[in-house]
């Protein structure tokens, strides 16, 4: 039994056990800072309630990590060392990202970077490097891990643990953002799962005795793309945001920093504030803030088992041509329409997550206790269809141009429904 | 507004607010006898906690039949008259169920009847009868209604609310059985469901708009099938208390009543007593009652399109060969041998529903409000493969046995997994 | 960690993990028999849902139990064996009661037993005595420490775990009967309270870090004792449950049991059915099977500092001589008025617990760690005046009388409020 | 059956059904910038997950208005009109909030101004007069109702609903306080207590049948406050804030508005961004920013019967004298050492609501409907005890000063416990 220093109140899972050493990490101001980032930013326009930020999406991962290995299973694999540099990694995951999260990354696309690249520059460079040196860790180490990129042969679990199709990241979110937007789709066994975790040659795998969970996840994740990560109202405030980034990126500086504690003063607040400064994305932010948002003048959603379709779109030049055809026939200018795409690297920032199917590596124990690999495909019909990629395309554009884009569009792109008003 | 009684507390749905004419009937003989008819017997040999009774869910489905009458789409085609009608159906749908529910009707079965033929006899020569003539409905109306064959023309959402792909039943039983048992796969939003109901053509259809929540329910009723009503070892129970009343049906006269009153006095309590007293099933009963349940020796689950090898299990001489050759290669007496196919008439019962898949009518609203139907497989994956038929095979024995009939059956049925421990 | 034999699934906990000997003794007859014991027997005609059973809270009691001993405060105290026999005594506490549990000990009074008695018994003569021993366990230890009685020197909290103003069985039925009634009093913090646990001289005491839970959880007893367990509708049924046991013992032999198994026959399932047989008991019970339940024509509700009033209800000649009164003046029969007082050993049983205040022992920490005891009542003013006791007086008769008894008793015992309608 | 616009998903009640009007207003800057203005600021230093907002807040503020008027015995009282004032003057109840909510009333207080006295102004001068007008509503009578000062001889209970011991923004922030902090005291029985509402001469009034779902509100209440609302570090956050603000307060113009717009322009992302340019704030807000709050050197809590002792705290004077004399005897400039008694008008502001005793008017039914009122401390111990005042006096410095201030504070108030560690 562990001594704990004290315990952290969390709805999701009651209380968040947490040592001293963790205590420490917690406190610094890299991790304080995501208390200003919200894990949803736009979605607030849909879920009023959805105001959660990444701090406790960091130590709700933090505890699931810690939870993995209380099962049996996974703890013979680990030193006590190993586990507490596991749980350091994992709330540090996401100590990388930028102002809105997701959004930012539209601007990072035109650095070459990632949001996790940077995560591993703040673990190694900021002041966490000292703070885990002085408690005995390998900032490298935590940094790689934190990414999913750590790389010890024969433990690739750990790796998995943190980043993988089946990582305490998505478990995580879908049930914390389940709770705090009231969509009802991510209630889903996160204890019955955690304790199905096995490791076959390294690799973590799950018993299909908790199939009825894995599927129930693998519908739940689908489920809040579609309800909130994709939500066409959310969307547009996403994009709107993006754009008045972009609009004033260089006036603002939004992308010049140098140093580990440059960037993290870019957060939700001081970006928020800046952008209502610039003559040149004032104009755009004042739109969510009087809930002007984008309309959505056409939508189509489909499910394609390969890549093809999604590819196409990926490419920008044939999103703007699509985009200049729809207004050239609507008669408005083509910077009043927008294409997106959530799924491709399109404006504003695509979530590439969902062009991974969740290949979950699962296995049968035999009567004699052997564990046999299996594909999740040939045991489970759910599996197989859920596996394919959710590809939405959407058309925006402002109120007064609605009907006349969505006429357009409809004309270029084919006859779609509109039983749209899911939520506010 | 209506003018309420008062209000009953209910764990899934708040308060169920009844009127004075309600009471009456809730305070009925025949109702009030569901308190002695568990909702899942058997089950509780793996969720301890299922102990809920056909009284709580007939409550429920009456309060979830008025709900759906405060949706105005609804409300618009029906007097209040209809709507209280409507909710006596609801609340009287199961009140022609015997002991243990639906294993009462593997007996029933041999009399040519269904548990909804005597929801209508009782309705019509119970007590049931003068009381709601007394309230100045039609017996004959209500009687019909309850079973979703009122088939008035025009108004067949009536029918579909009580009995149809997507009735009240079916949301009620899914959460109330997710909440008692403590499975987690059946939370899904039936206020966003029943908001999404509308008429057309005189049936009830859903807007596509709530396709997450319905796609969400759909997977919910898959799931706890496979972990609720076919677990394995709740099927086992079934399976014994299933055996215990045919041995001992004449004896005991389980299938001699003549009147609505001697039916009605067979309950869970009553010819549990019963079982006890018999020599014939007498030593099946004390089996569950030391928790020496039948052990599954062989599982086979799959999804299949059509009904064909459905409808091979389904008849009694192929499952018997099958039991005969299995107890012949393994050297058990046969009566040691169970086949079970939970999805066709077997023993000890079926689940017929299964059989039909969810066949919803939807629709989706275009910007001028007109509502187009449209087949839910086409604008559903998830459904699509879905609605296709489980199929579950088992051969059961007792524990002495297992290991020779096991490998008997994977010898004759094929190899199969057995990563099974699923609950308790 | 402990190598767990399986989880079973549990609505209020999750899941509780189970050692290999615990399913041994899990599966024995005594505790599979409280399947058919009702948590609440009566409770249903006001609280549908209300059917939970004393094997899941017998579940839930082990489970907590080995909660407390996860808090490293009390860890330290104890043996892996210790923990065992713990869990043993918390499984087994209640394999004592009898048909509808705490009704049927108003039979047990004349026989100058109490349920706790029972239970002994039954752990110490039943299949359970083989059974604990096979498994390494002393029955006789295992008996004592279940009703609270092991009485180590030093390791008191040992008892108090089981039996004390704060116990694990306290813990679970205010939370279970919560969940299972709707009633929305008892969302109390068992985690939070369970963390404050420490021992202090060999006994359990709560650290007053936790004073909100605390305070909550005394308020959730006193809601939970008002609105279900002394529940007028509830109490009753209660009521006529007694009378029907009462009348028919002799004919049924309901005290007559020589042996433990005789006793353990007996279930709310046989003897229901048992009451239906007996022409003494036939007529009683079918009351309650058409809800024509006894109406409460009185009712006063107050809180005393000390137990002299409380005393003198206690006293039978003195509630004869105030039901005779009110008969007499009301001109109705003696028998059809029942004077009804929960608290004190009246007809048809007592809630012994209330008239025991929560005495929960408290304390402090210094900064330096000291931890010095403290009484409740000095630090919180919702403590002092919720210790007082719960007083309620009751006259109930049937249907027909009710106008007159009130009358009479409200002349009698003076004038009192109605604004009773609670719940159905 | 209203017409609804559509729904908004909420996690506290499901969803919340709002009319094309309320859409307009919803949508108007002043109720969007509530999205940028956290509920409990400072409180997510103890609760992570605290970062809802008085935007979901007044939507369920509204909603809980709308329904108490589903109640009939409110409805009869109520023309549609009328319900839809409320519904806006529930909606715009804190719309004169300011950034950091309670803890901006410390600056408020040197104008001489409340928030409510702003939510007036802002609803008759700033863009929400013309909306309301173009939908028919006097932008001056919604003002007063939304501060519960409309006074309508008659109709008082429209004012109480709004603003009293008993109204509808105290049930919405203590469930969804509970809700997003994840503390476990307030989930109390909403609509229970909704459905117990009637009018007594005017006058809101609660219905005695629902005692113990009030008694549960009143001590949710309380324990709110002492685990939330009062919490130590999440006060300390709150002063911490408040200094910052009161030092830069000049320099930034934090109290130079002269328009509504300009008032509007501040929120809790601008002014933290505002307060990071200022020397004079800058040092201050950097603390939080690394989680190094002041720390509590001394704590008593108490309660008591009358205003006599809270009076005497409420005194600036005393206050510094106390402050004063502890830092000279610690030994450390007076600056250093901060008093808080959050129940006074003190740093940084106070929660006057807690001076008030929670003075329910209640009453009981007679047999024959008769409505009596009552005394609501003579029917309840409960409330008796806990209508007390709650005071808590601490003395918090930083970090280093910590255990010399803890020394002189003891020494000249007296020794105090210290099992402090509630939470993170």
């Amino acid at each position: 039994m562990h001594k704990y220093w004290g315990e952290i109140q969390d709805p999701v899972y009651g209380y968040i056990y947490i040592t001293q050493p963790e205590k420490t990490i917690i406190d610094s101001y890299p991790v304080q800072r995501l208390h200003r980032l919200k894990q949803l930013a736009g979605a607030e326009y849909v879920y009023p309630a959805a105001n959660h930020t990444r701090f406790e999406h960091s130590l709700g991962v933090m505890n699931l990590a810690g939870l993995c290995c209380e099962n049996s299973n996974l703890a013979e694999h680990l030193t006590k060392d190993e586990l507490q540099t596991l749980r350091f990694a994992a709330l540090l995951h996401d100590v990388g990202h930028g102002p809105f999260s997701h959004i930012y990354e539209h601007l990072l696309v035109k650095l070459n970077k990632t949001h996790e690249d940077l995560t591993r520059w703040i673990i190694e460079k900021s002041e966490l490097k000292d703070k885990l040196q002085a408690l005995g860790q390998d900032p490298n180490t935590v940094a790689k891990l934190a990414v999913g990129e750590l790389g010890i042969q024969g433990k690739n679990f750990l790796d998995q643990i943190i980043q993988s199709a089946f990582d305490v990241d998505k478990l995580d979110f879908i049930v914390r953002d389940t709770y705090h937007t009231g969509a009802k789709y991510g209630y889903i066994d996160v204890f019955r799962l955690i304790h199905a975790l096995d490791v076959l040659d390294g690799n973590l795998a799950v018993d299909l005795g908790a199939l009825s969970a894995l599927e129930s996840l693998i519908l739940a994740r689908i489920e809040s793309f579609k309800s909130i990560y994709f939500h066409r109202v959310g969307r547009a405030a996403q994009i709107m945001i993006a754009m008045a980034m972009e609009n004033a990126k260089d006036e603002l500086g939004l992308v010049d920093f140098k140093t580990p504690e440059e960037y993290l003063a870019l957060n939700d607040y001081t970006v928020w504030a800046m952008l209502k400064k610039s003559a040149k994305s004032r104009a755009i932010i004042e739109n969510p803030e009087n809930r002007r948002l984008m309309k959505c003048a056409y939508e189509q959603t489909f499910y394609v088992k390969d890549k093809t379709v999604t590819s196409i779109f990926a490419v920008e030049e044939i999103r703007d041509q699509i985009r200049d055809k729809i207004a050239g026939k609507a008669k408005v200018p083509a910077e009043a329409v927008v294409i997106d795409v959530p799924t491709v690297p399109s404006v504003p920032y695509h979530h590439s997550i969902l062009m991974q199917p969740m290949e979950v590596p699962v296995f049968y124990k035999t009567h004699s206790g052997e564990r046999v690999p299996q594909r999740l495909s040939d045991v489970s019909g759910i599996f197989e269809v859920l596996k394919g990629f959710i590809n939405i395309l959407r058309v925006y554009t402002d109120e007064a141009n609605r009907e006349k884009v969505a006429a357009a569009a409809t004309d270029i792109l084919g006859e779609i429904p509109s039983s749209a008003k899911i939520s506010y």
